[in-house]
């Protein structure tokens, strides 16, 4: 049996979705509006509340990296999610190492096992809460040991999850 | 100790992300590019390859819904990430049961447990593989039954996967 709901609650019933620690300069915000948006030319966006400080930060830099975070890493996204840097270096506080990119002047997280390195193509204002920047990929990072299930997704109802078992591998696609 | 991939290559690390069934029209696609760009106004966005059935029928009816699976839907999903609209009736075909929206004219699925009525306020192009279109959410549909965590999430390594367990819940936000 279904009830309806307005938009303002349903929006809420989005399935859990991926988290990661966006860095620009040298701070890092915990974003859950990230999406790919692109595979040619190779593109992410992701999706900024105006009033954060990050926000004027990707807006000054034109540029962020997206950093993977393990599901080890629930203290830096609980932080990084609540607190600003205009109030702490979030480096420092969370015992994290800030790494040289290669393409960008951002810093990238070190302990995280995968860092894309973007430079902002476009910013997208749709008037809403969220506005986003797409960023084309200039380099990728990966830990050998990296394995995408060993992230975390975020759910609405304010929880942290693992991934689960394979329920299905799709065969390869045609050429 | 980490690699450095090309950005083509590196893109597909993304961590595993919701897959939905959207509906225009009487048409169902699989749609991966899915995700909330804005809670107020409340907007969902979905990303459409141009060659696609479905692209055009977006365009030309304006609107969308999006229906969330369940994980044994697995069936379906394959079937309209690999079908084309233009040669068979997937409704029919899988055995799904359309049924009438209340602010559209594209038929729900009655079978996912949400199904989200969107009409299009924008459409994106990045001149990428995907073209977006951001949808304001008109109604929403939800079964009682429903719990986020009986969704599924996909990868690129084209793995559909469940959602394991809760590792942590994020106290409730001060107002």
């Amino acid at each position: 049996m279904k009830k309806e709901y307005s938009p303002y609650e349903g929006i809420h019933a989005f399935p859990p979705f991926p988290v990661v620690l966006l860095t620009v300069k040298d701070n890092i915000i915990t974003v859950g509006a990230v999406h790919i948006f692109s595979f040619d030319p190779p593109l992410y966006g992701v999706g900024i509340v105006p009033k954060r400080y990050s926000y004027k930060l990707v807006e000054e830099a034109n540029e962020f990296v997206i950093n993977f975070p393990t599901r080890e890493q629930i203290e830096a996204l609980e932080f990084c999610g609540t607190k600003s840097g205009r109030e702490v270096d979030k480096f420092k506080k969370l015992g994290l190492t800030p790494q040289r990119g290669k393409a960008v002047e951002t810093m990238l997280i070190k302990e995280c096992p995968v860092n894309i390195e973007c430079k902002v193509i476009k910013k997208i204002d749709l008037g809403g809460t969220h506005t986003w920047f797409i960023g084309e990929i200039q380099a990728v990072h990966i830990d050998e040991k990296y394995d995408a299930s060993h992230t975390l997704v975020y759910d609405l109802q304010r929880k942290y999850r693992t991934i689960g078992e394979v329920v299905f591998t799709r065969p390869k696609a045609k050429k």
